[in-house]
């Protein structure tokens, strides 16, 4: 607890005052961000209790942005810090991306006593402790709602509504653009390469598409959510990341026929000792095979979904378009009239809170079930002496089904549960056997 | 804005400090509320700054609950009102149930200078004006997150996620009882008193069903959801309200071949003008068509799912356990955090904001679309002159079907939206028309 929240007292400058705000690249988000001041400017005031004022807008180049109707009789300055650190300023929105620079201005703003709104999911999940503890220190709030599937309010959610209550499990489809690429091979047969590029060809995915068919846009994502749900630091870099480049065509009609879906998820999970008490959390990314009645298969083209499991609450889900232009200024525009809000009438939103500090596992330790697909040979006894390496790797099956084909065959093998790290052990001596011709899928199970 | 708004300033006990709270009401929701305090005593302080104290439970009966597990050690007693005007005592947790009654407690209490949390949505879909005027003057907080749908958060959500949006359209599915009933209409063919016998039987259903199945639990959501949506007071007394005692087996089944299923919904909206500015609002609960591709027509069994369009952040559904003893608990939990917060660290939750003050107006007004099931007679001529009914009502015709068996015809007629006050009064035309031998069913459409 630092000395700014030790004293309880955060006094607003009274009702009516007017909010300045300072808005920090302009780009889709910005774009939209200051078209909705505008369109709303009455709403807003209504809702804060006082006018928004917007002092400028930085960009990188101000000749390129300098006739653009969104910034007309708006201060244009190509002097982030400057803008930043007038006095005037109450409140920053940073919507440029990237990570490097804008951690240096957000921590300027937040440590100059200003409030911040970003929509930077990279910023937040490689630096949340730096500005977790500069908007502590400076008792000022730090907002990040649309860093998390834009206008879909899982970040509130979390924060707020089920601070009263035990997060035990998150799941969800945080990337609109594989949502949509492996939705679309699921409709119409097409392979991973013609759905990339038809999402290409809308404007679902971006001309390196690397951030989001990696998964690492989602793993951002993933470390924002397990931090907040399990009160524990999570980064980037302690998330598990696949993508969803090695999935086939045939993945999935296989997965149709076994009347599943397969999605690309973020999943944050707690480990339990044997008592049921937690012992450790874990967050990963992976394409993950999900029944047609769950919630989650259903949720199609770019849409995003977040299910939730908390204690008492029980299961809960919360869909919608997880990015955009539009939505993700809806999300920065929500914060932005908290942080206000505070400013005008006082006290402070509830900051990130770390106290529970779990251990953060590696994947190899974390349970998961297999899906295989291999081809092996068509002799006597082969299921059987395959069926005895998953036994000697501690795996124990769920299903097995084969297929043959002239001399050889092909064989499906579901696992039941067991540590990840025999998993992929299995996988590896599988590939080795002399009787395996090619392991041709591995997916995971469960939502 | 009231003398204790406009300083903008409410200091909090600080950072440590414990605070006190009375629970008023020992149901099943006060009892899960005090379970969840102790299971999470720990957590809730680490997310508060300081510690809940509980200074006492208010029930009817002190012996009836003297010796429950969930009250040893706390101090139980029959008078309320002594309790809250406790010096010790900062939140009041109202989960009694009733008007009358907690109408009292509840504005005692804020009138005390406590902050109020409640689950009694036919309290504030009855009084929300006045107990928010008083919160505003004693500048203390009113939550009630659990009165719409337990834990699914749609109070906070339409309260801050949505702050800087525009809601355009709410429709619901808010009461378990109901949708417990119509799904298992669907799915097993019962006719609706059969599927009440059954909801009965596992507890979905109260002895005395009447609130949820004429309407009235979902009308009283309808109007907070519009309330808070649309920044003007809509009472309970100003929702439309039918129940689904009408429903029959015959009308699932039609549903069903037309790819549509019955749902009981909550539907707030906007009427717009010419312009399309908004020039009233309106609430209502009736049994409707949901297209099977809708979000909303695979809510199943007990849960309900609150749709939500925002002129921003489009389309967003949330979905959950809407009732239940621990899901209430839970959100009345996520609100007692907040409430406990601002006492301990200071600032004040957004209150309720009408500043938008729309005229509501009546069902009559609105545009609806019907889907009209008749029998008639099965004669030359019969159908342009039941067509040209219609033209003279100013209803225009989206679909016909005619089914004849002997000397009767079944006739189902889709309209094109119009004004529900026509809509009406052409079914009225229609049940004296000499050709018409029975309007079987007449059910709204759209989600």
């Amino acid at each position: 607890m630092t000395a700014a929240e030790s004293n309880g007292n955060f006094p607003g400058k009274g009702a009516g005052a007017p909010v300045g705000v300072a808005i920090l690249g302009k780009g889709t988000v910005g774009t939209g961000v200051l078209q909705l001041l505008s369109e709303f400017s009455y709403n807003l005031e209504q809702r804060i209790g006082g006018p928004i004022e917007v002092r400028g807008v930085a960009v990188s180049n101000v000749d390129k942005h300098k006739d653009a109707p969104e910034v007309q009789g708006l201060y244009l300055t190509g002097d982030a810090t400057e803008l930043i650190e007038r006095d005037d300023v109450d409140v920053v929105v940073e919507v440029i991306g990237g990570i490097d620079y804008p951690r240096e201005l957000v921590l300027k703003a937040l440590r100059s006593g200003k409030s911040v709104v970003t929509a930077n999911k990279a910023l937040v999940a490689a630096h949340g402790s730096e500005l977790a503890d500069a908007a502590n220190e400076a008792g000022v709030d730090l907002y990040y709602e649309a860093a998390v599937a834009a206008a879909i309010p899982v970040v509130g959610m979390l924060r707020r509504s089920l601070a009263g209550d035990q997060v035990q499990r998150i799941s969800g489809i945080v990337n609109g653009t594989t949502n949509f690429i492996l939705d679309a091979m699921a409709t119409t047969g097409a392979s991973y390469e013609e759905a990339l590029a038809e999402a290409t060809r809308l404007g679902y995915a971006e001309a390196d598409p690397t951030a989001d068919v990696e998964g690492h846009d989602a793993a951002s994502k993933a470390a924002i959510l397990a931090s907040m749900g399990f009160h524990t630091r999570v980064t980037f870099d302690d998330v598990h990341c696949e993508g969803i480049t090695q999935i086939t065509a045939d993945d999935i009609a296989a997965a149709k026929r076994a009347n599943q879906t397969i999605k690309l998820l973020a999943i944050c999970e707690r480990l339990l000792d044997e008592n049921g008490n937690t012992r450790a959390v874990n967050a990963r990314v992976h394409p993950t095979l999900v029944p047609n009645d769950h919630p989650l298969a259903t949720v199609d083209k770019s849409y995003n979904a977040i299910f939730v499991e908390a204690e008492a609450a029980g299961r809960l889900m919360f869909y919608g378009n997880g990015a955009g232009g539009a939505p993700t200024a809806s999300a920065v525009l929500g914060d932005l009239v908290g942080a206000a809000r505070n400013k005008v009438h006082g006290g402070r939103a509830p900051a990130e809170n770390l106290y529970a500090d779990y251990p953060v596992v590696g994947f190899e330790e974390v349970e998961t079930r297999y899906h295989i697909n291999m081809t092996v040979n068509d002799r006597v006894g082969v299921l059987a002496d395959l069926a005895r390496q998953f036994a000697d790797s501690d795996v124990s099956l769920s299903a097995v089904r084969q297929e043959e084909s002239g001399d050889e065959a092909h064989l499906i093998v579901v696992t039941h549960a067991a540590q990840e790290r025999n998993l992929q052990e299995i996988v590896e001596r599988l590939k080795g056997h002399e009787d395996v011709r090619s392991v041709n899928s591995v997916i995971r199970l469960g939502a």
